[in-house]
């Protein structure tokens, strides 16, 4: 009997050519202007257009931590650490304009593995016009580190911050939220009978989807701007914080997905959904830049003078206020 | 007798207490022109100065890998991989505008190794006015991964590539070379008894300096540049691949470091010298440059026409060449 032979890995290839193998998943990612350099020389050199500011931001996925390689797809890791990198980018109003990516593996790691998360990985990059242009690649004997920078562009001052929230405003929500934390645990308590079945489920978990063009309509409309990534709840505070302002919420308007449950939608993170502030004045007109770029959107609050987040649970009337503040 | 407290951990503090912590550290590191935003909301926006290209770069430091955590003393780590990545941007010729950094550690990392980490690496950033915009912090069940990003500006077009030497060009290189592997040999064989006497020869190793006025200075009179990081002759053979030329260097011209042997000075990483090349009528021009900025340079070889390295070892007159190339 012929004896199956080893899967090829990373240690089977000199540095060059895994780099090589990478940049060839990401060949078809055409940037709208072309990096003057890309990976190859020391740097890359990319060019803002006149009157624009660099955004920044970097976000890292740790094997064990962030996901799990027997049980996330490989490209959905890639697609994941990319998609959190792009929200931020989306959450400021930014348009990407290339990302930096860190790959540290041990030598032992299969091709195929870092081939697929590559695959996902370009497969957004593509989606969201976002050239790989940088990178490093090192040996670790530990999980899967994958950090990545994203970088973007915007009109000199016109970044959403948190800190713009006023009274009287709304507070607004893109999508629906919960199906992350539902879809992990479909994921984490999967047969592989269940699979198929869960497939709808775990889209959100897998494959969450950065809201650049909503994020772009957002400037000259919201007060203030941040991504669910660690939880709205969580979020909310962070907003409500930096805005010198309190954010009142009505559980029962948040827009819970399918089979999940509030507290999953106060609290699921990676979620990739806006959460924003909008002068009432302006309501019309948020739904009708929402309605343009295909992204679903809905009331769950508003703001009002003080400090801190309020969640406002009904039928029961029941007020829970989440003092996260109070720890520092 | 009183317990010996157990020295403080990460997991003893909250996420938003570590990056307070951390962003402590770099208070004092203030930037030429304060980033509209920096850590604290999704992401940071920079300006870049009018006529300006950005320049970025990424390189990671994986514990056991590129450090040991009980051989290298902290702050060297926290230097090391913020100098390494500024020197990539001083091979551009480029100016820094600041960095992200991602702390992968485990919980139980104690907080004043981490704390010696940024100390280190503030010092740093304010002697190359570098300031930290943004990062991120993951656990990992594995070894220490620093990951950073740094940013820069040049003016428009006048990035240095490796892409531009030319036949009758000198190659130049700055300071000395093989101090970094000297450094490493000393550092894995040192008893306590021998730490002092090392030193001197260690810091090159340890404090590698990266050379950002010199690439500045280097702009109008250097064809092509590279920063010595894997080693001389592997950054010399990708300055001729990319430039399409031969580079002969003759191994008796090497400015080795005291100590060093001709066989580190040719392989010896990290060392964050830029070698590069000038026409020769620019030679006077370029003596005096580098006086002007306080680095020592010399010639050590020439551009001919062909391609790939031919090191000349005297006085044997013995022609090594290496031939990387075949490999690929």
């Amino acid at each position: 009997m012929a004896r199956r032979p080893r899967p090829r890995q990373l240690a089977d290839l000199d540095e060059a050519a895994i780099i090589e193998r990478l940049q060839r998943a990401f060949l078809h990612v055409v940037p709208k202007r072309a990096p003057r350099l890309g990976i190859g020389d020391d740097a890359a050199v990319l060019s803002l257009r006149a009157g624009h500011q660099l955004v920044a931001t970097t976000d890292a996925a740790v094997e064990g931590a962030d996901f799990l390689r027997d049980r996330f797809p490989p490209r959905a890791v890639g697609h994941r650490v990319l998609a959190q990198n792009l929200s931020d980018l989306a959450a400021m109003g930014a348009t990407p304009i290339g990302f930096l990516l860190t790959l540290c593996a041990a030598p032992e790691t299969a091709l195929t593995w870092v081939d697929a998360v590559a695959r996902g990985m370009a497969a957004l990059a593509a989606a969201a016009r976002c050239p790989l242009v940088g990178g490093d690649l090192s040996a670790t004997s530990g999980p899967v580190t994958i950090s990545i920078t994203a970088l973007g562009e915007i009109a000199r001052g016109r970044a959403l911050t948190r800190a713009g929230a006023r009274p009287g405003d709304q507070v607004w929500v893109s999508g629906e939220l919960g199906g992350a934390a539902l879809g992990l645990e479909w994921l984490l308590a999967a047969r592989s009978g269940a699979r198929v079945a869960a497939r709808g489920v775990l889209a959100r978990l897998l494959r969450p989807e950065p809201r650049l063009a909503l994020g772009r309509a957002l400037r000259p409309l919201a007060s203030a701007c941040v991504d669910v990534s660690d939880g709205l709840v969580i979020d909310l505070e962070r907003l409500a914080l930096a805005s010198g302002a309190r954010l009142t919420i009505d559980a029962s308007l948040l827009p819970v997905a399918r089979g999940a449950s509030t507290a999953q939608a106060l609290g699921s993170g990676e979620e990739l959904e806006l959460v924003f502030t909008v002068p009432r004045a302006r309501a019309t007109a948020m739904r009708r830049a929402a309605r343009r770029v295909g992204v679903a959107v809905c009331v769950i609050g508003e703001v009002g003078s003080g400090s801190g987040l309020i969640i406002l649970h009904r039928p029961r009337a029941r007020l829970a206020r989440f003092d996260h503040f109070a720890r520092r």
